[in-house]
C-alpha cells in the first residue's frame, strides 16, 4: 500500500453551537420527510448529500442572484465537486427540521470550498464539505470561476467571516 | 474562525489503475442509470454515495456472508456513519459500467473504516470513504464490532492487504 | 391474456386551469432541484412521486395537524398505497416552481383517495392519483381509517369540494 | 367536480403467479437496498418507478439492443411517459429480490403501453403501466417511433404474446 491510498486525514471536528457560527450567514430551510430516512428511522446518508445541493443550489438563486440553472444549461459552466464529504455529529429522524448555514471557505482561482453547517435546533447536527472545480460543459477543462459567480461569493464572503 | 471548523485536511489522492489495486478485492459491479444523471449529463453526486452504500451492503451479504438487513433488523445493531466521502477523478455518464472495489481499511474495537474504489476500465474513476461506528439500535450508543461481523471483516483484510 | 392483465381504463384526463380548481384547496410549493432532472433536461418522473409524497406529509403535518410520523412511528398505523398513478401534461425542468392543490377524492371505510394538481403558472402540469389503506404495522392488516385522520380529512373535503 | 377530474377507473387487477405469465418475457433482477427501504420498513413508492425504469432501460439495452442513451443522447428522441401508475399486492422489504418481467402491452403509431410485472418468488407483488409517447427531443413534439425501436418491440411482443 503506497501513499495514494491513504484516506484524508480526518482529526475529528467538533459540532457548533447556534452562537458559535459566524455572523450573517444565510441558512436553508429542510424538513426531513418519510422517504429520506431508512428502517432505522433515521436519514439515510446520500440524502444529506442531495439536501446539501440543494441547499447550494437555493443560495445561488436565492441570495446570491446567480441562476444556478442558467449556469448549468445555456451558459455551459460546470460546477462539478472534486470532492464531497460530511461528518456526522447527531442523528435526524423523520419531521425533524434543519437549517443549512452557508459558508464560503475558500475561493481560488478556478475552484471554491463550501462548508455546510446542518443545525438542529441550537447544535450543528452534521457538517458537509464541497470542493467545486468550474469547468466548460464543452471542453470539460477547468476554467476561471466566472466574474459575476466570483464577486457575488467574495461580497457573501465578507458579509460573513 | 477557529480550528474546529478547518475542513479535513484532503491531500488529493492520485487514481489507481487497475494492476495497482490490492488482489482479492471482491467488487460490485454497477450501470449507471438515466435517473442518476443530471442536466449536464453526469452521475448527481449523492447517487454516487448511495451506489456505495448498496456496494457495502452487497459485500455483507454475497462476500462477508453476514445478513446486513438481519443486523439492522433482528439484532438491532446500527451500522451509521460518523463520517462519508468521496474524490472524484473523472467523470461517470449514462449506461456507464463501474466496478466497485471493497477494502477494509482500518478495523478498529467500536468503528471500522471502509475505502471503495470505484473502476471505470483501467482506472479509478472516484474513490469513497466511509467510517462506521457500530451503536445499539436501542441506546445509540457505541457498542464492540459484534463478533461475527469482526472476524469476517478481518479474514477479508488478511486476504486482501 | 385474461381480463386480470388489462390495464386500467385511462380515459385521458383534460389538464386544469388554476380558475377552475375548486376553491381553498392547501397547496404545497415545490422548485425543481438539478439533482431531480435528468440528461434531457426534465424532471425524472419517479422524482414526481417523491414530490407528491412530499406534499402528503406537508399536508397532514401543517394543514390537518395530523403529526405523519407519529402515525407511522408510535402508532404503528401505516398508510400504504394500494396504487399510485400520474398523468403528465407539461414537461418540468429545473427551476421550475410548481404548487400542489391537494384533493381528497374519496374517503371510505379502511381506504382513501387523494388526488393531486400540480400546477405550473396557471397551468397544470401533472397529476397525481394515490388510494391508500389504512393498516396495522403490527398485522399489516387493514384498520379502519383512525378518528382523527377521519375527521379532519372530512372536514377539509366539506370546505374544498 | 366535471368529467375532466375523474381519476382513472380501476378495477383492482388480480395478482399473478409465475405459471400464469406469458413464456419467454424477459426479467430484470433485484435486490432492495436499505436505502430503498421506509422508515416502516417496507420499500418507499417512489423508489419501485425508479426501478421500472431501471428494468426498461435495461431490457432496451440487454435485449432489445437498442442503446436507450444514445436513443436519449446523441439520436435526440424522448422516452418520457405520459402516463405512469402502480397497483401494489404486497410488501416488499429490505433484502427481496425480485424479478421484474416486461411485457408490451401496446404498440401504437406514436406511442407505446409497457406493462411490468414484479413477482417477488412465485407471486406479483406489484405491476407497473408506463405509456410512452416518443418525441423529438428538439420540438418536444410527437414522432413516429422509431423503426428500429418499432421492429425490436413487434419482434418481442410476438415472441412473447
Amino acid at each position: 500500500m503506497n501513499h495514494h491510498d491513504t484516506p484524508p486525514q480526518t482529526a475529528r471536528p467538533v459540532p457548533l453551537s447556534q452562537d458559535s457560527l459566524p455572523k450573517n450567514m444565510w441558512a436553508f430551510k429542510h424538513t426531513f420527510r418519510h422517504g429520506q430516512c431508512d428502517p432505522a428511522g433515521i436519514v439515510y446518508t446520500p440524502k444529506f448529500f442531495d439536501i446539501f445541493n440543494q441547499a447550494i443550489e437555493a443560495w445561488f438563486c436565492d441570495h446570491l442572484h446567480i441562476d444556478y440553472y442558467d449556469v448549468l444549461g445555456p451558459r455551459r459552466v460546470g460546477l462539478g465537486y472534486v470532492s464531497a464529504s460530511a461528518t456526522f455529529f447527531a442523528p435526524c429522524m423523520m419531521g425533524d427540521e434543519i437549517e443549512i448555514y452557508v459558508r464560503v471557505h475558500k475561493l481560488g482561482g478556478k475552484s471554491y470550498e463550501i462548508t455546510l453547517h446542518a443545525m438542529k435546533g441550537d447544535k450543528e447536527a452534521l457538517r458537509g464539505y464541497f470542493t467545486t472545480v468550474t469547468t466548460s460543459l464543452e471542453s470539460h477543462r477547468p476554467i476561471e470561476i466566472p466574474q459575476d459567480i466570483r464577486s457575488a461569493m467574495q461580497n457573501y464572503r465578507d458579509a460573513t467571516d
